[in-house]
C-alpha cells in the first residue's frame, strides 16, 4: 500500500471519529480508501444528511486532524472484539467479526484515546500526515452490496497529499462537469435517448451521425490503405457460432438471446466479429499467397450489460466496433502488428491524444494458456519488436494476456489529463483452430493461420464519450458536423452570400480524411444578428461567417473561430478555410 | 378468368387424363393454372416419377389434345357426385366433395368421353385451344399444404398462346438459369453463406461488400443533394416501441424477439426504422421552419422469415433498407413526393432499369383506413400531381392503399423482361399521431405532421438478387468490385507496370457517385497468360489491362473489355478509363 493510500485510508477514519461525536447513534458499516480519496459507509438511523451536515462533518474533521493525534495498532482476540463491538452497539462490526477465523488475531487501529475502528491497516503514523481533502458527497449504499439488507449513507471525500493537488483536482473535476459529454450531447444535438427504445440504447441525430460516421470513416480508411478490406456480417447468428467458438460457455449470459417464433430456432446478437469474420475467410479455400487476409468491420454488437451501469455513451448495450481480424502466417506477425500500431499512433495523434502508453501482455507459467507456449514465446518476441520498431511509449506484464494469445493494449491521455484504455491488438491462437481455419503453404501442407484482433477507435460511442470530452464539444474543423455557419446581418446581402456558398461548394478537405466536403448552413432568419451569433456559438460551430452589407461592399467576410476573429478576402476564403 | 388462365386451366385436365392412362391407379389432389403455366397434385402410390416418364406424359398429352375433344360443363347433387368420386376410388376428390355445401349444385367438366373432373372451370370449349405448353419439373407437395398428410407427386408445366411465346420464356428461363445470383454470388466471389451463422444471414466478402456500400452509398448520395440528413439508430428495442405505433398487433408474430438475461427486459429487433426515426423528430421541439425534417439511413433490419422461403438474397432475414423519412406539413407533400419520384427515376436509369411503372394506390369507401378523409384525398390529389409532373408512367388502383395513408410502388423491369417491385414512396397520417408528433405552426399553434416513408432500392439484399441477374455479373464499370485488372506478361514489364499504377492511382470518377477511386488489383504471378487472363474473365472485370514488352516500348495498354479488345496509348489511358 503506498502511502497516499495509507493517508486516505486513515482519514476516512477521521470521518468516522467526526460522526462518532456529531452522530452519537451511528452505527458503521466499512470505510475503505479508494481512487482520488475514501468514504465510509455508515447507518445514521432515520436521518438524512444534507449538504449543511456536510460541512459540519469535514470541520470537525478538521478540529480532530489540529489535534495530531497518533494512529497505532492494537491486536485483540475475537471475543475481546466481539465485546468491543457489542458495547458499542455496533451490528455491521459484528456481523464483520463474527465472520473472521476464531484462532487469528483480530486487529484494532487507535486514534490516540478519541476513537477505536476494527481494521486491518495500515495507516499513516500520526493525524498530522493525513495531506489535503474535501467531502464531496452522499450517497445511498446497500450494506455489502445486497439489494435486501439495509441502504447506508455513503459518504465520500476526495484526499491528495498536498493542498496543490487536492485543488488541481478539484478543478479539474469542475471542468469534466462542463464537459459531461451527456450534457454536451444534448446541446450540441448529438444523440438523444428514447423510454420507448430503452437504456444504453442511443438513438444520433443527424449531427452525431456526421460525427460518428467521420470518426469510423477515418479508422477504415486508416486500415484500408494497409491493405484491409471491408466485409459485412448480420448482427445475429444461431448459438452454434458461439457454441463452436467457445464464447457460449465463457460469456453465454453476456449475450441478447433471441428467439425466431417462426423456426423455433435459438439465435444470439453478436457481441463481436470474430467468429463471422472466420466463416468468411472459411468460404474458400486459401493458399500461402493469399495471406495475409484482412477484414474490416464497423459494425454494431450488443452486449447485455446491466441497466444500473449504462450512462451516456460510456457503456451501452449497442456499441459499434471499428473492428478488423488479420488472418496470417506465423512468420507475417511481426510485420502485422507493426503495421496496426502505427495506425493507431496516426489515429490518436490525428485526434490530438499524442500521449499514448502500451501494455504488453504475455503469457504467465499458469497453466491457463492454450496454444503451443513455444509459438507464444515467438508471437510475444515479434509484438515487442513491433513495439520497439515503432518507438512506443510500452510497458510489459507477465500473466495479463488473453487464454487465447498475448497482446497491446493502449492507453491514451486526454486534455484532462485522465487515462482511457482504447485501441487493443490481440494475437489468438484458439479461434483458428477451433474453426479448423486452414490455408495451403508453399510446401502445399495444409497450415492453421494466427488471427490478429484490432480496434483502433474501440467502441465508437465509447470513443466519442472520451473524444467530446476531450475538447469539450468544440470538434476539430475537420470532423464538426457544422463547419462552417454563414450568419446574415440583413436581406441585402444575399447576393453576396451566394458568392460566398459558391467558393465553399468547391471546397473538399482531403486531410485527415479524403473527400470531406464542406459542411456549411445560412442562417437568413430575421432573428437579430447577436441572437444569431449565440445559436452558432452554442453550437460550438468552429467557423461563424458574419455578414453585412459592408463585407459585401468591402468583399470581404468577417470570421469568427472559437478564440479569434479575422477578416478575410473573398479571394482568400477558401484558402483560409481550407487550412484552419 | 382471361383466356389464357383458361388454356392453362385445360392443360392441368390433360395432365390428369394423360395420368390416368398411363397410371390407371393414380389419385388426383388438384390441378390449377397457375402464373406461367399450370400443375397438378397427383398421388402415384409408391412410384417414383423419373425425367423418362415425364416426357412419357408429356407425349400421351399431345396425343389427347390431337383429338380435339369437347370441354363440356355438366352439374350434379353431391351424393352424385360423391358416388362417382368412390366408383374411381378417388379419395382426395371425396375429401373436397365432402366440404361442399348439400344444397348446392356440384359442376364437372368432362373431356369428351375420354376424362371427367370435379371442377367448377372455366376452360377452354375444346382442346384444339389449348395453346403451347411443355410438362419441366416434378416435385413433392404435401396435401392441403399439411405436412400431417401425404406427401403428392407436383407436375409443372408452363403454356403459353402461341409456339413463338412459349419458346422465348423458354429461353429467358434458360438465361435466368445462368444469371441466377445464388450461382454468381458463388462465382464472383461476392457472399456467402454458413450453417453456424444459419439460413437467411448472408456474409459479404469484401467484393460484394464494395457493391453493396456503392449500391448504398448512391441511393444515400441522391437523397443527401436533397437535404435528407443520415441518422442512426439500434437494432433492437424495447416491444414499448412497437407497441405504440401499433406495429406489435398487426405484426407482432414476424418479430424476432430479444430477451435480456440480465434484466428480464423484453426487445425486439426492429423490422423497420419509422418508430426510431419518430422518436429523433420527437427529441427536440419543431418549428415550421424547420419543416420538413428529412432523416435517412441505411440501416439492417431483421424479419422472421420461414426457412423454407429464404433464397440467396431474394428472401433473407437481415435486410437492410435504404430507408428515409420525412416528416412534413399538409401543404409540402407533393413537393416532398416529387422529389422522391424524381430520386426514384433518376437511380433506376442509372441502373440501367428504366422501364419504371408506377402504381398509385387510393383508398376505397371501405371503413378500414385511418386519418381523416379530407386529408386523403387532398394528399392523393397532390401524389398524383407529383407523378404527372414527373412525367410517371403510372396506373391509379383504388383500396390498395395502406391503412395509414396512399402510396405510390414502383416496379422496374430487368434485361430479361421480368418485372420486380422495389421503390415504394408511402404517406403516413397515423404513426404522428401515435407518437403525438407535432411543430408549431405559424401561428404558434401545434400541429401534426405528415410522415412519408420512402425506399429508393428498397432492400439493398433483394435489390442485388435483382441487380445481378439483370446486369448477368457484368457490372457497370463505376460499380464493379474490382474495375480494373492488370495481368502481366513476364516479369520484365515490372517497371512499365509502376507508370501504369501510377495514373491509375489519380483517377477518380464523380459519375454517378462522387469521389469512387479506381479499384485495381495487378496479376503478376507466374502463371501462364492464358490462365491470368481466364481468371479475370471468369470474375467478369470489366476492364483487364495486359501488359507485355512490345507494350511497354510503344508506350500503349491493350485493354480488353467485356465485347472488345482496344489498344490506347499510355497518355490517353486515364481519358479511356474514365469513359467506359
Amino acid at each position: 500500500m503506498d502511502n497516499l493510500e495509507k493517508m486516505r485510508h486513515t482519514l476516512s477514519h477521521v470521518l468516522a471519529a467526526a460522526v462518532k461525536e456529531l452522530y452519537p447513534n451511528a452505527k458503521f458499516g466499512i470505510g475503505p480508501a479508494i481512487d482520488d480519496g475514501f468514504y465510509y459507509d455508515i447507518d445514521f438511523g432515520d436521518i438524512k444528511l444534507s449538504d449543511a451536515d456536510l460541512s459540519k462533518i469535514e470541520k470537525k474533521m478538521r478540529g480532530i486532524i489540529a489535534q495530531k493525534l497518533p494512529m497505532t495498532k492494537r491486536t485483540t482476540t475475537k471475543s475481546e472484539a466481539l465485546n468491543w463491538a457489542r458495547d458499542n452497539k455496533q451490528d455491521y462490526k459484528i456481523e464483520l467479526i463474527e465472520e473472521l477465523p476464531e484462532k487469528d488475531e483480530i486487529s484494532f487501529y487507535d486514534m490516540g484515546d478519541l476513537f477505536s475502528d476494527l481494521c486491518k491497516g495500515p495507516h499513516v503514523d500520526n493525524l498530522s500526515q493525513v495531506g489535503s481533502f474535501k467531502l464531496i458527497r452522499v450517497a445511498g449504499a446497500y450494506w455489502r452490496g445486497d439489494e435486501k439488507r439495509p441502504m447506508l449513507t455513503r459518504i465520500y471525500g476526495v484526499a491528495f497529499a498536498t493542498e496543490e493537488e487536492l485543488a488541481a483536482y478539484l478543478q479539474q473535476q469542475e471542468e469534466a462537469k462542463k464537459r459531461d459529454h451527456r450534457k454536451l450531447g444534448k446541446e450540441l444535438d448529438l444523440f438523444c435517448f428514447s423510454d420507448l427504445v430503452g437504456a444504453g440504447l442511443p438513438l444520433f441525430t443527424p449531427r452525431g451521425t456526421e460525427l460518428r460516421e467521420l470518426m469510423a470513416n477515418y479508422s477504415l480508411s486508416l486500415r484500408g490503405r494497409e491493405g484491409f478490406k471491408k466485409v459485412w456480417t448480420p448482427h445475429i447468428t444461431k448459438t452454434d457460432l458461439y457454441k463452436t467458438s467457445g464464447h457460449y460457455a465463457k460469456f453465454g449470459d453476456e449475450l441478447f438471446m433471441v428467439h425466431s417464433q417462426v423456426s423455433g430456432e435459438d439465435f444470439a446478437m453478436k457481441p463481436m466479429n470474430c467468429p463471422h469474420h472466420a466463416q468468411i475467410f472459411a468460404s474458400r479455400p486459401r493458399t500461402y499467397r493469399d495471406m495475409p487476409v484482412r477484414y474490416m468491420e464497423a459494425t454494431t454488437d450488443y452486449r447485455d450489460e446491466k441497466t444500473g451501469e449504462l450512462g451516456g455513451l460510456s457503456r451501452v448495450r449497442s456499441l459499434t466496433q471499428d473492428d478488423s481480424h488479420v488472418f496470417c502466417r506465423n512468420d507475417q506477425i511481426k510485420d502485422e502488428v507493426k503495421r496496426l500500431v502505427s495506425i493507431v499512433k496516426e489515429l490518436y495523434e490525428t485526434m490530438g491524444m499524442q500521449k499514448l502508453r502500451a501494455r504488453l501482455s504475455y503469457r504467465s507459467d499458469e497453466d491457463k494458456y492454450l496454444g503451443d507456449k513455444k509459438l507464444w514465446e515467438m508471437a510475444q518476441k515479434q509484438i515487442k519488436q513491433a513495439a520497439v520498431d515503432n518507438k512506443l511509449d510500452y510497458f510489459e506484464q507477465e500473466g495479463e494476456a488473453a487464454f487465447y494469445g498475448p497482446k497491446i493494449d493502449f492507453m491514451a491521455e486526454d486534455a484532462l489529463g485522465r487515462e482511457h484504455q482504447l485501441a487493443t491488438i490481440q494475437l489468438d491462437f484458439v479461434q483458428p483452430e477451433r474453426f479448423g481455419l486452414e490455408f495451403i503453404n508453399s510446401k502445399g501442407e495444409k497450415e492453421r493461420p494466427v488471427m490478429i484482433h484490432h480496434a483502433t477507435l474501440g467502441s465508437i460511442e465509447r470513443f466519442l464519450s472520451v473524444f467530446i470530452e476531450h475538447t469539450g464539444g468544440w470538434f476539430p474543423f475537420w470532423c464538426a458536423p457544422e463547419q462552417v455557419r454563414i450568419v446574415t446581418v440583413n436581406d441585402k446581402v444575399n447576393n453576396y452570400v451566394s458568392k460566398i456558398t459558391a467558393i465553399l461548394d468547391k471546397i473538399v478537405l482531403d486531410k485527415p480524411l479524403k473527400y470531406n466536403e464542406l459542411r456549411y448552413t445560412i442562417d437568413e432568419s430575421a432573428d437579430s444578428l447577436s441572437k444569431k451569433i449565440r445559436r452558432a456559438t452554442e453550437l460550438k460551430i468552429p467557423a461563424v461567417l458574419v455578414v453585412g452589407p459592408k463585407d459585401a461592399d468591402e468583399g470581404i467576410v468577417s470570421i469568427r473561430l472559437r478564440n479569434k476573429e479575422e477578416k478575410v478576402k473573398l479571394a482568400k476564403l477558401a484558402d483560409f478555410l481550407t487550412k484552419i
